[in-house]
């Protein structure tokens, strides 16, 4: 069988549209990008775009209706809990067009883990746009909700996290973006040439350069990426080369 | 003097433009987000919407003439160190339309701190958009950059922290959002229609609800926000009583 031609090789893309004041006054530190990011990666999904947007129907409406078409897959957090400012659900059946139904799983789920405490409020989580699937969340019972490429999740990082393992390995994906880190304690702009010459070298490879300060010492992590594991191991061994041959000592991993 | 109408106060906004590969694959934890809306917010200053775009020059582009027009002030961080993957300078320019200058000042400063070691690398950091003036780095040197409403600083958290200082002050605000928290060890959806009952007795007020898990126990941060000292402070007393009302011990704080 011959190798895949990568300029055919399928992409698949996804952004997140975070919902939430509280991230955007600062109270709160985002912890739910950089965690989607990484597990996206492990599925072969890139994560394009993120929008961080207010507890605000037409924001989050236009924020959805902007990604959800130009990506495989539209991830939001925030804003589905049992409280007034928690309108993350109308929003989307509103950016779709469609209206808010009560799921009947949904229902049985939060009846049965609240008993005769069940009340308006939590019936709220239960809410969803018409044509939705529920996402299990094994930590905390309210489910998030699948309704066409949309993934709809908690905010609180527990809760997300617990959505997403149910979603492990269910999407399609392609390959994944593999990664090497080559460091060096050296300042960047005295390698910026040699890092530009190597990657303009191999192709289907880049590299980020994160330069850092330690101890009172200047140092910088190079990150090599690539979907393909060979190109990869290639660029670093000619990056380690590159940066020895300059005089600079080079280090295989992090720093 | 009568008190000024808070129907004809001017809202001051701002957005920011996170431009880094590193975030969107999840290799680092942005934080310049939180800071900034803090830091905006103490300046009177909404920080209204937040885009995380990939280091890729039409995405850049796009983003910064979507937000520019739309908010007040424009913030960027990432992307205009010595490298080749720092675009934001030409990205910027592009949006705008206008080319791309070497900055007299910056090119003194940069060759006043390399001395002898100055090279093409360290130099890329004098370019800047054609009408742009300097935000100063005391921390690193290399300028930050201001052109019209758009803000344009480093991706590394101390030095975007060393240009925010230097702006501080400078901008037009208006009155700072305040903020008090009152929490309960309670469930949230136990108190839904309670705060929504708060909320909407007082006007000018917004109450936002934000569950935690701790110990084993279920507890809420209510954060109450206004412009209004007075206001807030009503309104968080009316929601202390509200809860005791309810047989649930408030905490003037945040728990």
């Amino acid at each position: 069988m011959a190798a895949p031609d990568p300029a055919a090789e399928r992409i698949y893309t996804a952004a997140l549209v975070v919902i939430g004041d509280e991230i955007l006054s600062g109270r709160t530190q985002d912890a739910n990008i950089a965690y989607l990011a990484k597990w996206l990666g492990l599925q072969g999904i890139r994560l394009r775009e993120v929008r961080v947007v207010a507890d605000d129907t037409a924001a989050i409406v236009a924020a959805v209706n902007a990604l959800r078409h130009v990506h495989d897959y539209l991830f939001t957090t925030g804003g589905i809990g049992p409280t007034h400012d928690d309108i993350t659900v109308d929003a989307i059946a509103a950016a779709l067009g469609v209206g808010v139904v009560l799921h009947p799983e949904a229902v049985a789920v939060l009846t049965d883990h609240y008993g005769d405490k069940i009340n308006d409020a939590r019936l709220r989580m239960a809410r969803v746009p018409a044509g939705a699937e529920l996402i299990a969340n094994p930590r905390t019972k309210a489910p998030g909700i699948r309704v066409g490429n949309i993934f709809v999740m908690a905010g609180v990082p527990a809760i997300t996290r617990s959505m997403l393992e149910s979603l492990d390995g269910a999407l399609a994906g392609g390959r994944p973006v593999l990664s090497r880190t080559v460091a060096a304690w050296t300042v960047e702009s005295r390698v910026a040439t040699l890092l530009a010459d190597v990657e303009r070298a191999h192709d289907g490879v880049q590299i980020g350069s994160y330069p850092f300060w330690r101890d009172g010492r200047t140092g910088a992590n190079f990150v090599v990426r690539s979907v393909d594991r060979q190109v990869l191991d290639t660029t670093a061994a000619a990056l380690i080369g590159a940066l020895e041959a300059d005089g600079i000592a080079a280090v295989d991993g992090e720093i």
